[in-house]
């Protein structure tokens, strides 16, 4: 299929840092064009990837220096609708903001909506674009929208080469993602104390959880067995995963998916983390401990020993490959080509073809 | 006609206090609908207007606790686009955001820049949506864009009758909008004392601006002969510019248009304003004072005392009443619809070319 694939452009794809939507975009990318498809992406110039890149700003945002978000993204839909007629079906990643961009007269539009649901004012727009069709990363996600067109959940899924397993030598538990409340790096630093297993922080601190940070977690990064090591690339994230006892995800947020937890899997490395959001769908079977305070997150690091690390890697590789994603993006894809083809053909036959969009 | 106005909604329209943008789009539609025109305002729920008012939000989005601002304007172009068949014309107010929203298929979408123009990004953003007409409200700000699709420059036009002549009387220098430091309160009060005339500053001050406010402002109020009053409503505005000696303008930032000045000549009230942006165009024959330096602004302070009061409003009356704008945009909103009934693809042809289109 002819699939155009439009990125947010805030990091690159794949990012060089932290950027789970950037990074499930690449991964999706490069199957589909193994696959066989031609695939367009529409991302920021720094970007790597095995299909036709179309840069739609020159640089990802994080790096400075460009235009607001707003318009690097405004630009970015500009882009696609100048091609549209290229494609088969348009994928968005970049939340809501395509939904006026695009008619039954073009290649239909879905949308993976990679974020929390529960903000206000997203409910009557969804509402009033409730013609677009939905993909959901996660059953629970959808909990604040559940009249919404969701056509699917697609759980994100990994390349499993990128996540060699490992033996968890290392002894110590990960935090890994954002120094933010939601994330409770406060809780993992409590569990690890009183668990008395060292903690590793690998973790980005945005501008907004700067004071956060100073005032909340920096006076405890002196504590005995405390390790604060900042953002890391995706090449050091491997390998204190492959090297963990386990990953700590404390979080006390609706989590609409939480990619950390299936990469920390597919190294081996067993997950601790609390009844929150999307948790209970990532984690099941003996891969992990789902807890719901902090005493039962201190118990769980006790017992994650007993974790067969392969049994985590196979879970993965079962059902959070990124083959078993594109598979069910494809799935989506052709229900979407067909429907279109069915539904348009009478309407084609009498009616003068349209202009073509914008030029 | 059948005319849709799309205003922002970060204030009502018309704006309880400061808001220049929604107390434009709400003179123009008045007077549309007073000239029998059948216009629909999509605005917040708080606005009041004459015309049909199909509201996006509940309040304006400066009263708290709605969505943010993007999500809220693409909810009202979603308004727009389904009711879209029933309008002759689409006039947006919200910068650039309903570009990607309407086609050729669609009424003509007319778009009036009001903000500055110098901002990273804009430039691929107007020179990829090429073929939507634009509308400056200065000549002077068109200079970053020179080659975008501008079909008219239609200065701002106020309804004369909200602001009587007033005869000066407070001997007071005025200063009105907001505190920041492109807009030089400082240098107000610099000029002020200098010429040993007492200020007043009637300005809101934005969260953005609190710590300037706070460090180079507030030192100041305490000097002899100078008031701040904070943000004031419409009524005591215009009494405020009535009683006025003179308006103080000294900007220094490239000001789109700078409504206070209209509305302070309206009072009979000249300004004494430093050369920047669009001041040229607004003040003009012996209605005020152009100033190049400190120096000069503080002796034109000293002459203003010659200036005709009723001079200054029968300049506003010539050139910038809303009678003069709302013909100005009837004439454009003609030529669009004219344009696009005879044939679809000639719209381009009646408006000044494009430059080349971007990639």
């Amino acid at each position: 299929m002819r699939i155009a694939q439009l990125a947010p452009v805030c990091e690159s794809v794949p990012p060089g840092g932290y950027g789970g939507t950037e990074r499930v975009v690449s991964w999706l990318t490069e199957e589909l064009v193994r696959r066989g498809h031609r695939v367009t992406l529409f991302a920021s110039g720094d970007s790597h990837t095995r299909a036709r890149l179309i840069p739609t700003v020159e640089r990802a945002l994080q790096r400075g220096g460009g235009p607001d978000s707003v318009m690097a993204h405004i630009l970015a839909i500009g882009a696609v609708q100048r091609r549209a007629a290229e494609f088969d079906v348009i994928h968005s990643h970049i939340d809501y903001l395509a939904f006026p961009a695009f008619r039954e007269s073009d290649p239909p539009l879905l949308t993976t909506l990679h974020g929390r649901l529960d903000i206000e004012g997203l409910a009557p727009l969804v509402r009033h674009f409730w013609q677009r069709p939905l993909v959901s990363i996660s059953d629970n996600q959808r909990g604040p929208l559940p009249g919404a067109n969701w056509v699917a959940t697609v759980h994100h899924g990994l390349p499993l080469s990128d996540y060699p397993l490992g033996e968890g030598r290392g002894g110590y538990l990960l935090f890994v993602g954002r120094i933010s409340p939601e994330k409770r790096p406060d809780v993992a630093i409590d569990v690890a104390r009183r668990a008395g297993v060292r903690l590793v922080l690998a973790a980005k601190v945005d501008p907004t959880d700067r004071s956060y940070f100073e005032t909340v977690i920096r006076p405890r990064l002196d504590e005995p067995g405390i390790e604060f090591i900042g953002e890391v690339d995706q090449t050091a994230k491997v390998a204190l995963m492959r090297d963990a006892r386990a990953l700590l995800f404390p979080i006390l947020w609706p989590e609409p998916f939480g990619l950390v937890m299936i990469e920390a899997m597919a190294c081996g490395t067993p997950v601790v983390a609390r009844r929150c959001g999307s948790v209970e769908e990532v984690i099941g079977g003996d891969v992990g401990r789902i807890c719901d305070d902090d005493d039962a997150l201190v118990r769980a690091v006790g017992e994650v020993g007993t974790i067969d690390r392969i049994r985590c890697r196979r879970w993965v590789e079962q059902w959070f490959s990124v083959e078993r994603m594109a598979t069910a993006y494809e799935r989506i894809y052709r229900r979407l080509a067909v429907a279109r083809k069915a539904d348009r053909a009478p309407v084609r036959a009498l009616l003068p073809m349209p202009v073509a969009a914008g030029d």
